[in-house]
């Protein structure tokens, strides 16, 4: 549907001018340098002919079917704008002005009436407030950056900087270009999971390479996401850490963590390359469009100084790579090719074994390639300078090897990645290696994070599971006994389900929690605490008390029906010194069996929707804020994920000897949590805290659960 | 004593050749190419002339005095080579062989016998296997790379790949050079402090640049950077980091961390700027040597785009930098200066302001380095393109603004630094800048990296105390009757002193501690429980003993005397049971009140001698390896950074409604430590684990203390 948008045939450039400083000038110039394989047709009521093209006076005037828009006029005129679009049959229209909603109120209001007119007459809007859009296929550049390399990458970008950074990279260090470039801006209309979808299914398209600032519908566009990674890479860089990280996320459990992390860890599960470097941003891409990923996560180094290896192996482990042993049979290979003084084990050091004839490199780079043990291959030093520091005719060894290289990654499908100090010099050899798709870099950080990305995306393909979808099926489990608990609440004015509730909804989902009572008298109290058995735990239950402890509303091992008596009455007083109105009685629960604490969470986030947390309780979450999220829902898989990624994970095996808590339990009941979430859309935040795992199954010590406000 | 070494008058080149892919030949012709400016002497018996110059027969036969040998013989030779300089009197030798202690047994021996030729007649060696050393004042190049540019950092380093990366880079992406490279090699005489004394020095050096693999001396090291830090910065990296980090440090506490902690606090705490990155080695001697550092931690963002405006200040924000607020003053300015559209309070973001003139970028820098509350400034984006991208003549506006802005940093002595995506284009304004010591990098992460250790650097040089230095005064503060009970132990031919010797120690040094007495019978248990008053502690005092929980030997809150009575012969018969044969008694102490674990360990290390470690005890250490270290002896503020560094340092101000603990207590007891280890000597390591930190004052709930093996 964006195809007619995004592959138009035809753009009239609305505000055409002869003013070269403009826009509507320059996006012409380019259009015609640049050979658009469409028709341009400028508007403008005050000229008769802009660059030899003839000017219409109204997008009425034109004769033929338009298909985009290039709207430079102010932010003020654009409704109108649209609106003889729309009259036109204009399909889609990219809109440069700023001055909308990123301004404050009015704005606001104005983009809406700009969207208003859109969806009235079904125009697709790119923008407002962006730097514009290309299609290289087509030579469509409506952005007026020149020299932007074509290529197999499409760039999706909130910044026209980055676009621009991006560009010139391509151009300066690769060999690589764009299949498109989409400044999204504001985002009104088109959002990024739509753009994502398109490229998705664009044959000339092989990565997806994202600047994102922020983004609207987050869920929505990590379901595109999933369903685009399994084909096609996604790089992604995030930024504005530091300010959304000060942002408070309201809810208890959201300010333990800056909304990035939970970003970070649901582009993650989507099979998108998260990149926090921007120097590494495009690389990544490169990288990913032209490589075999690596299935394992063993690579092998190969250098001709001990200096690069060191630094290299040390950020590969960084990385998470693993570099092996090479096998005896490598080794022995190796030996017969290197002198006797090389390191062969891996790192390979080929102390001066390629002085002479650099294409020895070509010949270790296929012995450490059809060692089966290694996935991909790092070559380290000085590659591409033989030519250059010693003799003129090594240069032709050196372009054998890259020859030779280039096609071993083809037979044997591993990766080389290429650090050479030379890169910036130009030698042909390097040259070539990128014609092969191998990259070389002068920064060692940068190729290992090649090597590293490789890796990342090979281990997701490899774990991908085609049912773990983010696809929330609200409503589908819910219970309706639970529901008219919830309707029963909201009847009452709360947005806060009793503690007695709360636990009555995860029974109806099958948890298992202790018998429990409320006693509305002293009485009655020590009645019920008698049947459940001695020690008993008392809690007020009253919807006006959120924080019970606080409110003097607990009393833990009560011993004696006395005890409970008198454990009641000091409740009910301590609640009504608090000034408690709905006062509903005091829970009666037995003592729980001693368990490692753990806290689980859910909230609404902004971007993503339903989100879990999950860490052990504590001094663990409170100070160290060892937790972990997941966009919801989740798959017993990850829910192993979860529980295996906390730093603190030991813990849950037993420590210093103690038992080692009910993993399974605990990782149901984050299913469970997960199914509850998505069975009663109502639900805007959970709160279980603390959940007490023991060696056989676990016990809810307290749960709270807070209703969207209707 | 290293000048006549480092800046020789004449060098005889032992193993000159004629043929050209040897060192002895390719040095010759260095020095002559580059115009050394000192007497060269080839030595080779079986030539009479190399590259015009008179070749000598023996070292011997040269007539005038010779300062340094560069030897380019075989390791085997070297001896004997070493013993003819002698003679002659030379006083430096560079070997450049391989072949030593770093290939094994064998090699060890030829060194050692190569470093006691050399002490014998006081010659000082440089390496062995090493790429050279040049000193590029003097034009003395006896490395063979050519182009490596002058300038005022010297470089050590243990790799020439990483000097040749490190020549490279300053050719290409600054104004700066070397006043010095020295290979250090395998450091067998000449090591790293005494290269840094030197260098300290040099009127010529501003700056030194490491890169370090392994230290020989650590603690002298660190004692001659903590002099030269105070007038020159340190700029180092430090590799090896993933092989070390697996090598096992032996003792219980060292077993927590990798020695790179250690060396990364040492290094830090002696004003060495430590860079992880090999990518920001050179830019950061760049910077360090060229601009004033910034005496707080904030800084000013100038952009012409958002998207690199964001990322940097997620970056610097990251290296700890505050990006506050520009004064209201400060904002008035810039309003006049740019367009209602622009971002004044920091980042300031032009919006378009700069396009018809970048010289306004000078106008908006002079503006923020004018406020009083701004440290420095970092502009990003397109700065020194705008004459590539829009208009030639704006090219003579960047240079007007590059000198305006130059001339700024001498002012008001508050750095400028720059990103610029045009850097690799080659601009002359971005040249202009590098001459006022401007610094320039097209990697966003570089440029904010150069801001961050301006700030760093001025943070330490605010922060230094003289007094704070690293030299051990062994024994001065010994307690004679605690040097017995050492004695004592060594007398039995024990490395472990006996808990209550330990704790002996630390009343000795006015710790204190709570009164208990070794029990060597039941009964005697019982009384000294009972005098003691109950509850109490007991456990087995034997130094076959050092887990003593493992081996049952442990019981607490013991009540009664019937329970010491029998908790004695329980504790024993355990012991015996665990085949203990020198069985001293049973300890008998007080059960102490509650309090904050923390745990408090020394150990030593193999580079930087011995080394404190705290933490707080339990699952913090354990599991989460929540410990800081430092090199031993520490200052009062040192021991209050440990205390506060800790990542859980919350919960000693109390949790939870909790009572705060001791800090007070806890940094004196740091600081005895460090003073017993100072006094004794024969410490190996020490264990405090428990110590518990009460409200007021704490208590050493167990003490361990190992000496080393005599």
């Amino acid at each position: 549907m964006l195809d007619r948008v995004l592959n138009a045939d035809s753009v009239a450039i609305i505000g055409a001018s002869k003013n070269e400083t403009k826009r509507g000038y320059q996006t012409i110039r380019t259009l015609l340098d640049e050979k658009f394989e469409g028709t341009i047709y400028p508007v403008n009521p005050r000229e008769k002919s802009i660059l030899g093209l003839k000017c219409y006076g109204r997008v009425s005037d034109i004769e033929g079917p338009v298909d985009l828009a290039l709207v430079a006029t102010p932010a003020r005129s654009i409704p109108s704008v649209l609106e003889e679009c729309g009259k036109k049959g204009v399909q889609g229209a990219v809109i440069l002005a700023g001055g909308f909603g990123e301004t404050g109120k009015e704005g606001r209001l104005l983009e809406n009436e700009m969207l208003a007119v859109a969806k009235q007459y079904g125009i697709r809007i790119i923008g407002p407030n962006t730097s514009g859009m290309m299609n290289l296929k087509k030579r469509m550049n409506l952005v007026g950056l020149k020299d932007a390399p074509r290529g197999d990458i499409a760039l999706l970008s909130q910044s026209g900087n980055m676009a621009l950074t991006l560009f010139t990279e391509a151009g300066l260090k690769s060999h690589k270009g764009f299949s498109y470039y989409v400044g999204v801006g504001n985002e009104t209309d088109i959002q990024f999971h739509e753009y994502l979808e398109f490229f998705r299914q664009d044959p000339d398209t092989r990565a997806i390479l994202m600047y994102v600032e922020g983004m609207r519908q987050g869920r929505e566009f990590l379901q595109a996401a999933y369903k685009t990674t399994i084909d096609k890479p996604i790089i992604l860089l995030k930024s504005g850490r530091s300010s959304t990280g000060k942002r408070s996320a309201g809810s208890h459990t959201g300010a333990l963590a800056g909304i990035s992390e939970v970003a970070r860890g649901a582009f993650t599960r989507a099979g998108i390359i998260v990149i926090e470097n921007s120097d590494e941003l495009f690389p990544a891409a490169e990288t990913l469009s032209s490589l075999p990923p690596i299935k394992n996560r063993t690579v092998a180094i190969l250098a001709d100084g001990g200096g690069h290896a060191t630094i290299a192996a040390d950020n590969l482990t960084d990385l998470g790579m693993e570099i092996p042993l090479l096998s005896d049979k490598t080794q022995e290979k190796l030996k017969s090719i290197l002198p006797a003084a090389a390191s062969r084990p891996n790192p390979v050091d080929v102390a001066g074994g390629t002085d002479d004839d650099p294409s020895i490199f070509a010949d270790c780079a296929r012995a450490i390639l059809k060692d089966p043990g290694i996935g991909g291959l790092l070559i380290v030093g000085l590659f591409g300078g033989y030519g250059i520091r010693f003799a003129k005719s090594l240069s032709l060894k050196e372009e054998d090897a890259a020859h030779q290289m280039g096609k071993m990654v083809r037979k044997y499908k591993k990766p080389i990645v290429v650090h050479s100090l030379f890169s910036s010099k130009y030698p042909h050899s390097l040259d070539l290696l990128r014609y092969y798709g191998i990259p070389v870099y002068d920064s060692l950080e940068v190729a290992c994070k090649c090597i590293g990305v490789l890796a990342q995306y090979g281990s997701y393909l490899k774990s991908y599971h085609a049912k773990a979808s983010f696809v929330l099926n609200w409503g589908r489990k819910a219970n309706p006994k639970v529901q008219e608990m919830i309707d029963q609440a909201r009847r009452e004015g709360r947005n806060v389900l009793l503690e007695p509730e709360a636990k009555q909804l995860f029974r109806a989902h099958g948890v298992g929690i202790a018998p429990e009572a409320v006693a509305t008298s002293a009485e009655e109290a020590a009645l019920v605490a008698a049947q459940i058995g001695f020690p008993v735990a008392m809690k007020i239950v009253s919807p006006d008390i959120l924080h019970k402890s606080d409110a003097g509303g607990v009393r833990l091992n009560v011993h004696s029906e006395n005890e409970a008596r008198e454990g009641f009455d000091t409740i009910i007083a301590n609640a009504h010194r608090f000034n408690a109105q709905d006062i509903r009685g005091v829970l009666i629960a037995p003592m729980l069996e001693h368990g490692q604490e753990v806290i689980i969470g859910t909230k609404t986030d902004d971007q993503f929707g339903p989100v879990i947390m999950f860490g052990i309780g504590g001094v663990l979450v409170e100070v160290l804020k060892d937790v972990v999220f997941r966009v919801l829902p989740i798959s017993l898989k990850t829910a192993q994920k979860m529980v295996d990624e906390i730093r603190s994970a030991r813990l849950l095996d037993g420590f210093r000897g103690g038992p080692p808590s009910d993993k399974k339990a605990l990782k149901r009941l984050l299913l469970t949590v997960s199914e509850i979430v998505e069975a009663y859309p109502d639900i805007e935040e959970m709160d279980l805290n603390p959940v007490l795992v023991h060696e056989n199954g676990l016990s809810i010590a307290d749960a709270r659960i807070i209703l969207k406000s209707s």
